[in-house]
């Protein structure tokens, strides 16, 4: 075993602190991972705080992971020292059920490993996140970076990027589709930029003009207020698509309603409430609701090799590790833009 | 114009009674009906009743129609006298917004003529339904039905056969899916006798173990007691589809945690009141809750031909027009096997 330096929350009600961590030694099939830059999700957060439940103390958080390769197993062979990866969602899963053998990992029906607060196959050692310097990862679960864009505006691709990319890819957004965001947030920016990419025209849907700017520069190519009954009226009918990122409570049928004829609103949310849905607003336009969760280890690396072909990162706000608690807070107030990464370099 | 025979509602309140009304003389496009079948909808008991609002009384229901061609326009190529058509849920629409072009005119965006208690495309003639002796309609909205098999099982197949097929082709069910059906109604046995045509491993779920037997001859291959708990429990992830043709309240998350990753939960009934969805249960799996509306014009001759060539036909009850009140009752009661048909001659 081998002591690295991180970042945990010993319990619900305790700020994250410094913890030492014992990182197993790389066996055959490993990677071990010198942690450069680590994104700060809202699932971070409401782990930390034992919100969903579940929560295995100490926790170490992060699951937007980009660093170098430190060392590698005997039977590695995607990967050598100094290389530049990533590690995103999990770390593991069983290999063999239907969706294992599809590439859907994320949907593994054994149960996968999450990369924090997860147990490994054995189904007995903990895993811990990327507030921390290093990360032994089995390298099927490790992504190749390119080093081509910035990389602590890659970390949070590892997340938010795939979470949103995935889906667009899954139910085939193409050139001309009209394809609304809603929340725009860590994922909605993302939705934003990677949508309009696709060739989709994109309208931003907020509840607050004071995102109208951001939108634009993000790629969108509209920008509507939901609170404004005429402008709902005006949009019924009108989109292919709805990328639908809140978590906070709301009614879906005020979106279904804007979909077309066949048109798919996208949850990648999960509300403390559900909504309503009323059987109509699918009935009448055959529309879908649907949900997604974050993609597949192939997915994920088709996605990092977009996103380096088209130029795409997150907008990052670089924290070092001693401002954590402080970014909960403004990731829970809204107040960044729009994903927190942690420079790991200041552990030491 | 041309006094026929009908039965109507004059009132929400009162029952059906004989209504003499008048039908438009066949103009160059129009193909004239003698109605040998009209099928009982749970629509008919619907709008009969004002219970969704803006019935225009006296209102003639009925789309499930059977019959001969009596007389046809200067420009009727497709349809001789003595031919057997049927007409079904609609008899006209805009025919040039994106979903007319795209033969989907059950969603027409600037609304379709229903085949009762509706506008046509002029929207100022009311349209009044096949409990009647004749009905004119224009020949794009006529379509060809079989010798082969029995009419009056055929008449159905308008409305119910068409809801369920629609679905089925749309969502691409296809052999060794396994697929379940929840209500087993006039909607939900067709389900059954067409999803197990296309190849499907077909359950049935209900609440009473009353239809077990009748499940089984319509051909599905399981039958599963949804208020067993432990029955849930085995059932969690393991349809690819669920028709849901449930028009009472109920609530979806329970049958969405028996869908498989990628399935798909399909309404066809509209509950009083909405359910709840939870989020989690489409993410989780990224699983789809869709609505389909009965089906186009062309679909609705596609699926016309497969049953006359697969050998699928309605359950039905004949009936005589004056026991149509009974039989209102009855249906309400879900006391019918599987739908009621009305023989027209009766109108006599």
């Amino acid at each position: 075993m081998k002591a690295v330096k991180s970042y945990a929350a010993q319990s619900a009600d305790k700020p994250l602190a410094p913890y030492q961590l014992d990182r197993r030694e790389p066996g055959a099939d490993d990677v071990e991972i010198k942690i450069l830059y680590c994104g700060v999700c809202h699932s971070d957060i409401h782990t930390a705080r034992n919100e969903w439940g579940g929560t295995m103390y100490p926790v170490v958080p992060g699951h937007e992971i980009v660093g170098k390769v430190t060392k590698v197993g005997d039977q590695v062979t995607r990967f050598k020292v100094g290389d530049t990866v990533g590690v995103g969602c999990f770390v593991d899963s069983c290999g063999h059920c239907r969706n294992c053998e599809e590439d859907n990992e994320q949907y593994c029906e054994n149960g996968h490993s999450q990369t924090y607060n997860s147990l490994l196959q054995d189904k007995k050692t903990i895993t811990y996140g990327g507030y921390s310097s290093h990360i032994v990862v089995t390298q099927k679960f490790v992504l190749s970076v390119s080093d081509k864009l910035p990389l602590e505006k890659v970390a949070p691709l590892l997340c938010a990027g795939i979470t949103t990319y995935s889906p667009l890819k899954h139910w085939n957004v193409k050139k001309g589709d009209k394809l609304a965001v809603v929340g725009l947030g860590g994922l909605g920016h993302m939705a934003v930029k990677i949508a309009a990419s696709m060739g989709a025209e994109v309208t931003v849907l907020s509840r607050s003009k004071s995102k109208e700017k951001d939108a634009q520069e993000l790629g969108a190519h509209h920008f509507e207020i939901t609170t404004e009954k005429e402008t709902m009226k005006k949009l019924a009918n009108s989109f292919d698509y709805i990328i639908d990122t809140v978590s906070a409570e709301h009614d879906y049928n005020e979106y279904l309603a804007l979909l077309r004829t066949n048109g798919v609103m996208v949850l990648l949310g999960v509300p403390p409430k559900p909504s309503d849905v009323q059987a109509f607003q699918l009935i009448g336009g055959r529309r879908s609701l649907v949900g997604s969760l974050v993609g597949g280890i192939k997915e994920t690396q088709e996605m990092l090799d977009y996103c380096a072909e088209h130029n795409i990162t997150s907008d990052v706000e670089m924290i070092n590790i001693d401002q954590i608690n402080e970014a909960y807070e403004r990731t829970l107030a809204g107040d960044v833009h729009y994903r927190f990464v942690i420079d790991m370099g200041s552990l030491n």
